[in-house]
């Protein structure tokens, strides 16, 4: 079953991602951008015409209207995809995984995982059943600076963490935008489609993979205060948490659609025995470390006191703003390495999100809620 | 009892303060600053020696060696002093505060207001039978940039509250201070001169103030997760709060005493149903003005557009920056005004921290340590 | 000769680059990045085993050891490549242009245009004489923040331009690094290969360009005083000039490359009879205007307020960061839809930097140098 | 003549700075800000009626209609004044100086020292041949992080100064302020009342002060362009200055009061052979210090790591703002300690600007507007 791989650019599908879409572009450059992936056919939209349109917008040279079809047609051809791009809704995430995984196809999926729980547990063990890298795109912890601050806490430059601060804070739900005709508005607001978690599922889960991926450490449970903001609106835009970290230190997480005038606001701060960081996305060249007693530090991209894993996650020298597409990218940058190892029957490395952090992901959305429905209870944050 | 106040520098005495204290010379800068007041009397430490000595190197006129003598020879002279500045640590707040409103004399006392709830609402009794003026020091609110946030928030620029970040971290206890000497740590960290709360007392009333006094709306219930991070330390050095508000909005409070590199962070953050504002401590002549789909306004001390309230709190053009001292002396400012005024027979009009401020902050340290030891469960601010 | 350009990705070539290049892969991303371009050949560099290893690095189809053959044998191919891109030192900039251009392929070359202000007049007369697309890579201007600058001069806005103030600050030569093996010191600092600029070509054209872009305004005289801090340096690291505009207007453009710990700064002020606007490139999404007696507003990427023609350079929602890859991008982007309409037919309608762009940056290079060896006397900037 | 100054509080004297003046009362709150003086007398006005209304206002004990007869009269009494306090307009600093200096008082004057360089040299012989202190108020030398900006070039940490650009940016002479009852316009436009230089006088000379100053190296010639930009206005309001430093060092001076939404932006950028330092007075806490290939640091106030001369500026720690006050006050409190020092018969030790930083100011003045005159011609920085 192995492609030969060598000597050409990975082929790629997409399923969603169609007109209108802003996470299919998104997905695309980023797959693109290193000159290591091709988007070459895409099942783009349930609608047919709508589906073609898009392909032919980014000239695919090949237009399907089912994914199901896209996942056996594709495992047939000797040019098919080497690897497909999930898109879709979060309803749809784990069903386009499983058929292309299925049919042998490697998948970079966006998040959350699934719709469930249930559902990211099955996806588990489905990948752990193939031979198939299985990248999720938790996209910012592909930036270099993320990657820096990870090496920093594992390198003991922090110590021991005892508070942490992580916050995701956007605008764009304030109103009922979902009665407006906004159709990111309209599935993200609707359980049927994006499950029970509202804000806490489309950003909480951002900032919660970035906590433990930097921290390295755990959330042993957390106390939720959801709140929905616009009369009508079934699931969260708001979310209030207290945590508490598996090594015994504490922190907050919070994340909000409805904080006005915020744009995409995802800000980390970690606090040590010996000292401290802060990341701001919206300025994502910039890492402060800050020890006691001493300056604080300027940490930038691409400069050359910033450890491998970051470097290896740059472009550009110094002063060269690197953003949400390259970071993005990088997650890519990464899946296609082990896609290319995976094929030539080496072992894969890692480094970007896999199922694993999928799975913490659908475990924090589902005790969020739970915590939430017990009044901010404490709930414990694991697979009972 | 009347005083004639007319045409001369008020008079003030000041316990505690002495050598070797911060908060003591801050007391007198700001209560002389605009050059209405000027500190001549104290009993400024309870070693005699000291309190000489300490009030020798400031120049005064008289130097007590118990506040309850200088209360009453004070109170006996044509030429005592007005109002008394308390900067004391905190179980000493109270004692001194009733001394001195005793014998009719005004008070300036630094916060919390008192040692515990049950002094608070003897102190509000006290104060509400005397023609006096109390002014508790939440010196924050003296920031004309705060003071232009309360007036948007009043004028209905941000809609209705919805959301309430503070914040206010510090790092000086990340180590056992306390153990190694430091006079401030000892003190704040005793319960038998602290009273219940650590952090939660020392910073965490002045985030609990700003957000109330900023947004008009009073925390409802609250849910806390208290933390002691150094061994053998007997109070909280770290809080992560939930809260509910009055009018449904919610938030968090979060205040530290271990957090890695900062310095002196207090932030506020308020997201109202039609903009938000955020204001940093450090940077405080900056204040930013948010409103969804519009260019986020950076509202600065001094400019015309700033509102009265703000104006009657700047001293300088705009770009000379207005810090700390400034800010700590427009609360001396406007309880100087009121004593002028209530000595010569005027209502006075306020605008400072009162007696009712103090008691909220103590009603905010019961309650929290009550939830925290609840494991965080929900208590709700108000005095059974 | 037209070709037909629908329904594909142009086909693009690219003239050095080679490995070790910074910019050469800067091109590459930045042309296939919206998915409407791919390079499928090159003539990576002049030595032939690593020029074919650059072009199999990045799967090209065709790799060529000398340009003039690839421009021929291009120009013969049915599938041969639209476009060129022209990645090389300086003084190998219109060599290759010119070749490719008499071939009848359009052209993307860096900057500066060309090694002399007499190359650069035969550069302009060829393009003329031409009906091809020539875009420069003065790849600030593709900033949605810059182009949203330009409107607002444009507009009104900031009345009358009185003063500019651009600089750009690097400090990557500080010590003699073309001495160390650096190949991008070496031919920077070469006059044989850089022309009779050194900073000032490198980055000097970068502000020039900028500030023009921007304001509308032409620089009608200058007075340079340049510096070279290292010994042995022949050409300039450092410039400071003094900047008289057409429009009576003032400024001052300083470059270097010696300025400790800058990496990448360049910043644009201008300040107008009505307002003023403030751009730093590191920190690109951010655009302030100033208004007297206002808040000062803080413009950003994306937001529904900014001007089409900066929407049309945005690919995110407001708040994920773009940066100098998009920026880059955007300049292809544009030059990429003029090809297509040149093509098929129609008028290009440009926006990005074209030969008369590059024509006053080698008079720009050509008069500061002839201002400085004058003891910076003010010479006009134009061609006698 | 010595006075007995032990154990009391100096008296100091003010002329100028009456109802309507900004300075003069930031003289007042300087002088007295540490409690070391005490302001009792003034000469505040012209106009008699308003300076008995300026004194009563400030509660002082002695009002006088005429500087002559106050530094006679205050000579004579056993309580007079110590030192006087200059806060008029330029061409009324140095004969008030010379008043007060000849009845044995010492002076604080405001800056520019003098109405001209000739001026200027009468006082510094005078002053020479005097025991007494003169301090002149180039009060941003001032700023704890000033000082230890200095503190580090005279460490060495920035090795051998090659590039210095500072700035002094203002909007409020943008429109012709002084044609509508702007007092403060007023004069500063009047060549009768200012002397020579507008903008360079007001402003420029405390950049050209705060660059020698901090970098301790002196200007040794100028290329200066000036400008008016309101029909009528007889004095310059922006100025763009190449310097050339004695050690071989370049540079750009650049000040302006028609930098539309400038408040008052005075920044010193300085770059050495081995590092660079950056500084905003708007944000006078934070100094950055840059070393190539390393991060920047973020030297903030009051921080352990700070020199001696910055912990000697600093009142209170770290994250409590200093501002404009609190500087300015620090001339006052160096100066007050030497007249301490004076009258106990010590040797004054300095630290603050002095009367050979004044006549540095006026040969800037005078050598500017010698440059400009001659079309920004090189002009050298020394007294003919």
């Amino acid at each position: 079953m192995a492609r030969d791989v060598a000597n050409r650019r990975l082929r790629a599908g997409i399923v969603g991602g169609g007109k209108g879409s802003f996470i299919g572009a998104v997905h695309r450059v980023a797959a693109e951008l290193d000159g290591q992936a091709e988007v070459v056919a895409g099942a783009m939209s349930t609608n047919p015409q709508r589906a073609d349109e898009s392909a032919k917008a980014w000239f695919l040279q090949r237009s399907y209207h089912s994914f199901e079809e896209m996942a056996v047609e594709e495992a047939k051809r000797p040019d098919g995809i080497d690897f497909v791009i999930i898109a879709t809704p979060n309803h749809m995430h784990f069903p386009v995984a499983k058929a292309f995984l299925q049919q042998g196809i490697h998948v970079v999926s966006d998040k959350p995982m699934a719709f469930s729980l249930q559902e990211a547990k099955e996806e588990v063990a489905l990948v752990e059943s193939k031979n198939l890298i299985f990248a999720l795109t938790h996209n910012y912890t592909g930036y270099p600076t993320i990657r820096h601050a990870r090496e920093l806490v594992k390198s003991g430059a922090l110590g021991e963490v005892r508070k942490v601060l992580v916050e995701y804070l956007q605008d764009w739900l304030m109103e009922a935008q979902e009665k407006s005709g906004n159709k990111q508005a309209e599935w993200r607001t609707d359980p049927q489609r994006s499950g029970i978690g509202g804000s806490i599922g489309d950003i909480g889960t951002h900032a919660e993979n970035l906590l433990e991926f930097v921290t390295g450490v755990k959330i042993a449970s957390l106390s939720a205060d959801l709140s929905s903001n616009v009369p009508g609106r079934q699931l969260d835009d708001d979310a209030n948490i207290l945590l508490r970290l598996e090594n015994g230190g504490k922190g907050i997480l919070t994340c909000s659609q409805i904080a006005a005038g915020e744009e995409n606001g995802l800000t980390l701060r970690v606090y040590g025995t010996k000292a401290g960081l802060e990341w701001h996305q919206q300025e994502p060249n910039t890492l402060l470390f800050k020890q006691p007693g001493q300056p604080t530090q300027v940490l930038r991209t691409a400069m050359p006191y910033m450890s491998d894993a970051a470097q290896e996650a740059t472009r550009t020298p110094g002063g060269h703003p690197e953003g949400f597409f390259e970071a993005f990218a990088n997650i890519y940058k990464m899946a296609i390495a082990d896609i290319r190892r995976v094929e030539s029957g080496e072992k894969p490395v890692g480094g970007y999100p896999t199922v694993y952090d999928g799975l913490r992901g659908m475990l924090f959305i589902t005790k969020t809620v739970e915590s939430a429905q017990k009044d901010a209870a404490w709930v414990e944050m694991k697979d009972a």
